[in-house]
């Protein structure tokens, strides 16, 4: 028992894997780069999609569901995404399998070819728009605010956990609109709800800004994005806001007639975060003890752990924690009293620490002649024994302080680790550091490819908040406005 | 304007898709097979899954995700189960496409094929039984009770919006057992989780029962089933629960350490409804005006429509609409408010009862003076003026006396369509004209088979409720200790 986790000092990325396995998030399955996610994994998984389509519906959008399969020729109607989408793909060929004839299983029956190959969605813009065609015709139909949670598949050569699989979950928001700005401001409010999402839910900051044209969405004018810093100095980009322009209107033909009755291309916007965030997450909280999950987004906010000798005692330790669980229930707090006998408390407390529960209770045969309980929190791993009166009130003060001290101290940490570069040295050496480093750049896609080769370091992204202020170029001395934010990056 | 919907009597088939396509619930997609399921379809999709998932974790299940893909050879490893599955499927060759030579878009890539194909899950048995040998070790990790939501494909050759499509999407609950009576227990509990969802929310009557070895899950040693009656006098299959005894466990070589400390394979369960239950709910309830919604699964049970002439009436007539609204939110009523003055009040009458919305409420400049309000419920289609004084109790009320109302009417309607055949002419007669026949069957797979070629009928279930009751089977003249379920069947 006890299963160990590297430290974040000894193997980063070791570390990492050694939570999300030994925290039972997720594993790796016998297909190549796809995952399993497991119940506790899952679990997480499931609060994050309550809250975020709680926030689609609150901002107007609805479900629906598209097509997992989409025909080749719709790839190439749009001439950049099927250059950034069409490549790393599955790609179904056949329809039917037969049973071999030197009987050693099946194999592919060569009669059933598709006529046309069918791509397993990398992400849904074409077969949506294709689709949409048929729903709009006029500016009463308009705007359409759909939102999809789905399954969606990109070959990555080199998979992580989480971070970079070839299958993931997602939800992607696809709509439409009469006019540009209206389409502009949908961009914006969702990428502002997926910050609203990370800062009050998962406890991360993020800086929301505008993707430079090298790392667009392929088919976007312009791409928003929320940019996190992890643990490792390295920026996760947590979730994306596509203003797509009228470019899959006109490559998919989607038209509407105005209210003065013209014929006009409709305006679209695209919007996706995946269970990469599950990555984030762990990133953001998790120690060398293991995950550290901010309360709102805990499958289990509380555990409560028994001490006893024998079953007598058990059964009277039992009678008090259930009423402890049942008051905190009542007051919406999520419990789990773990009364096996099959385990250890020794071994349910590593357990849970390594499982990141917000907060532990033990309660002991002496907590009962006492009235007390101890009361442990996984953020700060104190303890202190408490009265057990009132304890459903200290409980839920307790989970709000973790939640804004987790982000509290994601937000120190990223302070920590950002900076200001003002010669091309200082970059290196600051980049090499790891952490995000703000400078000034000259707005070609040269020189950010120039200093992604030299660096390994990438624009994040173009920070709305940015403040306009002349300067130049740290790598070609021509003139620049505003400080963008660099970072090596997931 | 104004969807016309085919009646039943002129052609059932095209009824039903009038419905599924005028109400907005579903289209086909340009894959073939494929279907876009519609924002209002997938709202009600959403209520039942919601309904599903509580009633799982009500009785301890917690939800997981396996991968899309199933390696080739997996599908081999348990011999019924490929003989089932593995020939109508999509296989995955190709990890990659390229720009075509021509310039004339992009082909599969022949450099990238795989070294072993994939089949994109048809069920997932076999990837998740492999995963469960990772996780099983002793008695003391069983059970497991996991369930996923998920798509799935199965290559049909004859698709219909819901009741068969190529892609669908469902849950799949599997289930690991240290003991065959907990799997059977298991079993049993789930095939009841489904039929007591079918009644109390779909308000659709059930038969619970067996499936004869020719209609057996494909490697299940039993499997239960619920069977509804439609208005066309055919059965549908609502929904299975397969008792799995150790095929999947010997197939991947699942053991587990008993308490005893002997090496046992592990007993599988696996059960699964999915979107074809739109298909049963749309033709349970619905008429030839259109769709007929069970208050408990309607997107909206009630949508307000205001009469009026110029701005200044609606404007009187919103805010007591919009304060009636308040109040039945208040109690837990959904409710639309439409004002949309783009579209006529007999519009928007035909557009919802085509909807299937449970309750209209009509609200006029001379309401207002009598404080009055029209009801009117979609199931019989009748309306009454009420005084507005309570009408959110009134409501409440309508709603549970509609929800109780339909499944009156469905159950009288199946009774009225269940027949004892005791003459194989008479079993003939009885099937040609369509319902449920209960007749004696010598238990043999070559009788069902040839009752099927003479017939068209097949055995829905053999039911758990049937009395023992000797007789001799109507085509054979063989004995038979009980009558079972016959009927022609979606």
């Amino acid at each position: 028992m006890g299963k160990k986790i590297t430290s974040r000092e000894q193997d980063y990325s070791q570390w990492y894997n050694d939570i999300v396995q030994g925290a039972d998030l997720a594993e790796n399955s016998g297909v190549r780069g796809c995952m399993v996610i497991k119940p506790y994994g899952y679990a997480i998984w499931e609060k994050m999609q309550a809250e975020l389509d709680r926030m689609f519906k609150d901002t107007g959008h609805q479900n629906a569901y598209f097509p997992l399969f989409i025909p080749k020729s719709y790839l190439s109607k749009e001439a950049d995404h099927v250059e950034g989408f069409a490549k790393e793909c599955a790609v179904v060929t056949h329809y039917r399998l037969k049973n071999g004839e030197d009987g050693s299983g099946v194999v592919v029956d060569p009669t059933a070819k598709l006529e046309e190959e069918l791509i397993v969605r990398p992400t849904s813009e074409t077969i949506i728009w294709d689709t949409y065609r048929k729903w709009i015709q006029s500016y009463r139909d308009l705007p359409i605010l759909v939102n999809q949670w789905a399954n969606v598949v990109r070959w990555e050569m080199r998979t992580r956990l989480f971070l970079r699989t070839a299958e993931f979950l997602w939800q992607e928001g696809h709509t439409a609109h009469a006019t540009k700005q209206e389409a502009i401001a949908e961009t914006e409010q969702m990428i502002n709800v997926y910050a609203e999402f990370a800062r009050n839910f998962m406890a991360m900051p993020v800086v929301i800004g505008l993707k430079s044209v090298n790392e667009r969405f392929a088919g976007a004018e312009e791409t928003y994005c929320i940019e996190a810093l992890m643990q490792d100095g390295k920026a996760l980009q947590a979730g994306t806001s596509h203003f797509l322009a009228q470019n899959f209107a006109k490559a998919f033909d989607v038209k509407f007639t105005t209210k003065e009755g013209k014929q006009e291309y409709v305006w679209a916007t695209s919007w996706g975060v995946s269970t990469r965030l599950m990555g984030a997450l762990v990133m953001s909280h998790s120690d060398d003890h293991g995950l550290v999950l901010p309360p709102k987004l805990a499958p289990y906010q509380v555990v409560i752990v028994p001490i006893y000798k024998g079953d007598e005692e058990l059964e009277k330790v039992s009678i008090v924690a259930t009423k402890v669980q049942k008051l905190l229930e009542d007051h919406g707090i999520s419990v789990k009293f773990d009364n096996r006998d099959t385990h250890k408390p020794g071994w349910k407390f590593a357990e849970y620490e390594l499982k990141g529960v917000p907060v532990r209770l033990v309660l002991g045969a002496r907590d009962l002649q006492n009235q007390t309980i101890e009361v442990a929190r996984r953020d700060t791993l104190e303890k202190e024994t408490h009265q057990i009166v009132d304890i459903e009130i200290k409980v839920k003060h307790l989970l709000d302080d973790i939640q804004e001290n987790l982000y509290k101290k994601a937000l120190d940490f990223r302070d920590s680790k950002t900076f200001i570069a003002n010669s091309k040295e200082e970059f290196a050496q600051l980049i090499k550091k790891g952490g995000f480093v703000y400078a000034h750049w000259d707005g070609t896609s040269e020189t950010e490819e120039l200093i992604k080769q030299e660096t390994k370091a990438t624009i994040r992204c173009i920070p709305l908040a940015a403040k306009l202020e002349s300067g130049v170029c740290l790598f070609t001395g021509k003139p620049s406005n505003m400080r963008v934010l660099f970072a090596k990056n997931y």
